[in-house]
């Protein structure tokens, strides 16, 4: 697992540095708009979805690099969607990733169009991978847009919201994890993936994997909201408790929720299974992701 | 005129049919999102954007249904901008295109995220486009996202917000009209020409026509919020002096605005040779636009 954490952090460096350089500089004209943009991107985090669509890329036998601008292109969508997040008419959260939202520091108006501006730039930087013979740019674009749209990452948002104060049917509470977080670690690797120029059977895989996975990060999300403080999630705490979510703990209880992610994590590994040893890293990741204490 | 009110009226039904074919049906799950995203884009309006991306489709030798994907995409991405644009913490509007604006309807949280989910959705309609020889989808998400993006649009919204109340300089009121209005406007007939299948040549006509066609009609618009009342805009009149935005008309006063809207018109003219008789729709609309009272 050292070995493994090495692995990690030098894979967020080397993101860190393409989206310092990808981003526009924070002089550039509106200032304020570039720099709430870059201090919402910039926070550090753990970088798991690019991380995730590197890993894939590898798996499918490319490179890191071949993957590059795909994976800044899922941290900058999944960036506006935490700006948007913690607006005051959404979460409205004050401590993100450790630092002030990004509202907090550069007011609501602005940090609603940093967010705008990060998905646009997400669709840009997207139409920049090189494109293989089995994947056009168009095929990555429509990966990315489903994902993130009305019918899986914004619907999830709605659900999400609206689910508030009400006691979830676990059914609904599974559609809203699928949507909300599921849907765009799926895109991650998937785009990873065609990055790579993956067959049909790799892609195919890569799905799978992402959908486990996904469900199973949210439901350690869960029960690290309500089992962790602040100071060690760079976010508040227990503010799924606070805002009346329904969670996995809650429905299900925290032992029960454990097992439900172990069972995904295994699920997870089954569909790695095509990639043989080229598979390693993901692996490594979803367990790693089941272990997790933060 | 009374002939381009038909071609006009005919094509902004053409679009209006598609996109409520194209758009997620009202009770698809979570109904709320997408009834607020057909509230909005469904609402009328003139179409002013697809109209153009078909008429320069046609400029260059193509067809309205060649450049269909891209029309509604342009429309869903100029609709999210109201959308987002009308929020409280942004203009605090009540009324737009004559009906109750989508936070008023479905809230604050779910208008956000139906503005988001038109974005995503407006790159997702782009890729469908049949693409053409010298233009790819690359190429079209490109124009689309750096049009819409932190440099274009999206910064012209934030230089607006942060120009209330100060005097601007005519130099910084243009800049702020040409990103917040030309750019979309340019990528609107960009984005029809190379669905057509555009020459360098004529995208470089296109180019320019979008330019000076979209500050012309931003003149124009600024003229109108201080001569024609509300129920003759389908939105708040006076908007612009009640949130003390400068204005071509304060700057420089109506009638060298008129002068000045005027002498963009012959300058998209211009641009439109190229063409040959294949520009007259093209013409006709920047004509219209410049006598329109509404």
């Amino acid at each position: 697992m050292a070995d493994f954490k090495t692995y990690l952090s030098e894979r967020a460096q080397f993101i860190d540095v393409l989206l310092d350089q990808w981003l526009p500089a924070a002089e550039t004209r509106p200032a304020s708009l570039h720099q709430a943009m870059r201090h919402s991107v910039l926070a550090g985090g753990k970088r798991l979805r690019p991380v995730l669509c590197m890993a894939a890329a590898e798996a499918c036998g490319g490179t890191k690099e071949a993957a590059s601008f795909a994976a800044c292109a899922v941290e900058c969508l999944h960036t506006y969607t935490l700006i948007h997040d913690d607006l005051p008419c959404m979460d409205d959260d004050d401590l993100r990733r450790g630092r002030p939202t990004c509202h907090k520091v550069y007011g609501e108006a602005v940090a609603l169009l940093a967010g705008d501006a990060l998905q646009a730039l997400s669709f840009e930087l997207l139409a920049k991978t090189q494109q293989g013979v089995h994947h056009s740019h168009g095929d990555m674009v429509t990966e990315l847009a489903r994902a993130s749209g009305s019918l899986h990452l914004v619907g999830g948002q709605v659900a999400d919201v609206e689910g508030e104060g009400k006691e979830l049917a676990l059914e609904d509470l599974r559609y809203i994890h699928e949507s909300k977080t599921a849907a765009l670690l799926t895109a991650s690797v998937v785009l990873g993936g065609m990055a790579a120029d993956a067959t049909k059977e790799q892609l195919q895989g890569l799905r799978e994997f992402g959908a486990a996975t996904g469900l199973a990060f949210q439901i350690i999300d869960d029960i690290l909201d309500v089992t962790q403080p602040s100071e060690k999630l760079g976010k508040s705490a227990g503010k799924d408790v606070a805002s009346q979510k329904s969670t996995y703990p809650a429905l299900m209880g925290i032992e029960a929720s454990r097992a439900e992610a172990q069972r995904l994590t295994a699920q997870a590994h089954a569909a790695l299974e095509v990639f043989g040893p080229y598979g390693k890293r993901l692996r490594d990741l979803v367990d790693y992701l089941l272990a997790r204490d933060y």
